[in-house]
Order: structure tokens, then C-alpha cells, then sequence
């Protein structure tokens, strides 16, 4: 399974992508969309959807994960986030890649163990977890992550949902049965 | 001149396009994307961008105009909006259009000649404007409206481009008469 994490910013987006298989996960591609900083916002909002959806038609990931968006001391800053999100969220759907989210402190307590986990434990982790040779930088480690949390989700809830979609087969296997 | 204005929202995105010739403005269409309520976020905008790209497509506006983002009394809201507004800048950037900004302010300014009018007189005054039969819904109004407050803004300032880019050709035809 392939994940793409993301983590959107005006300045800087996030992206990295991981793959599982097994019990391993491996880095395939990590780094950051960074627009020129002198282009108007919605050039620099068009630079990132346009570059997340070249990373997703060359990677073909089955899900694009989003840092859910929290709430940022200034309106202002909040407003700008939700305006590169909207940017990503129509890059995925465009190219039929479903999407999901999670907040900043499930992706902590998902790869650190900690709700309040800091940049740099969040980096360190993700470094050891995915045996990287150096330290990713912090955008594009908060992707990973994001996609690192998914894996992590996906593990756990699958075989319920594999389990519960098996015992829906027998039951209707059953209704059919009993209607025979 | 050709004009796509728009007025941004998740459930509601109005949309209008104003034609003027001469002295004499004119609606070319002018209606509401209303995503179906049920899909949630990240489709609603895929479905708003798409259409309004049709949109572009199909009118060929020279110019794609937004009211400015305001921030709404819940920060929620305000951060919803930032992704619709995402979501259409792109559009409009990924198709080749310009876009143009303007204030809640100063489209009813420039239109009812009030900064503080209410959505009913807005939606008169475009109603006399655009000489429409009946008022339109206050989504699509409001699209008109930042339509024509920039179809205003650009009368006024286009003389004073092109009284600069004729004195620029008039110094530089000085300058290599003077080379001569």
C-alpha cells in the first residue's frame, strides 16, 4: 500500500510519500513544494496543486492524506491554510484518489506515542521508523507523518472491516439459504 | 469586455458573467453550483471548481473576479471558505485567466455607491444595471455585483493606462528621433 502524506503550506508544502508492505515501510519520495515567495497567492496556490498532482500521477498513491486544519492564532494565517487545502483536496479528487484526514495530534500519538509530541520528536521518529539516513525537514517530515499515521490506521481498522465484510457475505449466504 | 464574477461558498458558489459594450453592460449568465449537501468537503469543492472551469471554458472571461476573503464571525466558516476560495483561484490560474480581487466594501460602494448596503439593495441595483427581468438570487447578485464593481474600477483606470503607455511611446519615439 502507498500512501501520500501531505502537509499544506503557502510558503511550503509537505509531501512524502510511503509504502508498506509487510511489516516495513519505505520512504519512496519526500520533500517540499516551495512557490517563488514573490508570486501572488493564487499563483502560488496553482504552483503547489500543480505539482502535488504531478507527484500523484507519477506515484499513483491509493489514498492522499491531509493534516486536518487547526485553527491558527491569526485568522489570517487560518484563512490562507484553508485556502491551500482546498487547493490540495481538488488535486486529488481531480485525479480520483480518495483523500484523508487526520489532526496534528492523532499524527503525533499515531508516530510519536504522544498527543503533544514536538517537531523534533516527530522527525526523529519518522527518521527511525522509516530507517532514513538523515533527518527529514520539518515540512516534509510532518507528511510523512501524515502517511505514516494512515499506514498505521489502515492496519488496524482493515481486518475489522475485512472481518465485518466477510460477516456480511455469510449472512446473506444465509438469507439466501433459508429462501431456497 | 467580459467578466466572471464570483461570490465563494461550500453549499452556495454564485456565479455571473457581465458583457460591456460601450457604455451599456449586459448579463450573459449568471446562476449558483450548488454541490449536493451529503458529499463532503473535498468533493463539494472538486464539484464547484469543475463547474466554474466549465464555466470558463465554455465564456471565455478576460478576467475571473472574487470578492475578498472576510473573516466571519466563526473561525470554522472562515477556514471553509478558504478552501472554496482555493479551490476556484486555481481554477481560474489553471485555465489562464487573471484574477481580480475586491472588498465586500468596495463592490457595494461601487455599485450601490453605499460601503454598508444590504444584499436587497445590492441586488436591486443589479437588477437596474444589468436591465435583468426579474432580481436575482442574492448568491448570483452578489457574483454580478463584484462582476460590475470591477467592470467599473478598470473604465476609470484604463484611460489613465493608456494616456502612460502612449506618453511611453511617445518618449520612445523622442528618444530615437533623438538617437538619429
Amino acid at each position: 500500500m502507498r500512501v501520500l502524506g501531505l502537509d499544506p503550506g503557502s510558503r511550503r508544502t509537505g509531501f512524502g510519500i510511503v509504502e508498506r508492505s509487510g511489516n516495513r515501510m519505505t520512504c519512496v519520495v519526500q520533500g517540499a513544494v516551495t512557490p517563488k515567495p514573490r508570486l501572488e497567492l493564487p499563483h502560488r496556490l496553482h504552483e503547489i496543486a500543480a505539482r502535488v498532482g504531478e507527484i500523484i500521477e507519477q506515484s499513483s498513491p491509493e489514498c492522499v492524506v491531509v493534516e486536518k486544519a487547526f485553527y491558527h492564532e491569526s485568522v489570517h494565517s487560518t484563512l490562507v491554510l484553508g485556502h491551500v487545502r482546498g487547493a490540495l483536496l481538488v488535486a486529488a479528487v481531480q485525479r480520483g484518489v480518495p483523500v484523508a484526514e487526520y489532526s496534528p495530534r492523532e499524527i503525533k500519538l499515531s508516530v510519536v506515542g504522544n498527543g503533544g509530541a514536538t517537531k523534533e520528536q516527530v522527525a526523529l521518529m519518522v527518521r527511525r521508523l522509516l530507517a532514513l539516513q538523515g533527518t527529514p525537514q520539518s515540512d516534509a517530515a510532518d507528511a510523512l507523518a501524515t502517511a505514516i499515521c494512515h499506514l498505521h490506521r489502515v492496519r488496524f481498522t482493515a481486518p475489522a472491516r475485512a472481518a465485518s465484510a466477510s460477516a456480511e457475505r455469510l449472512a446473506a449466504l444465509l438469507a439466501r439459504g433459508a429462501r431456497r
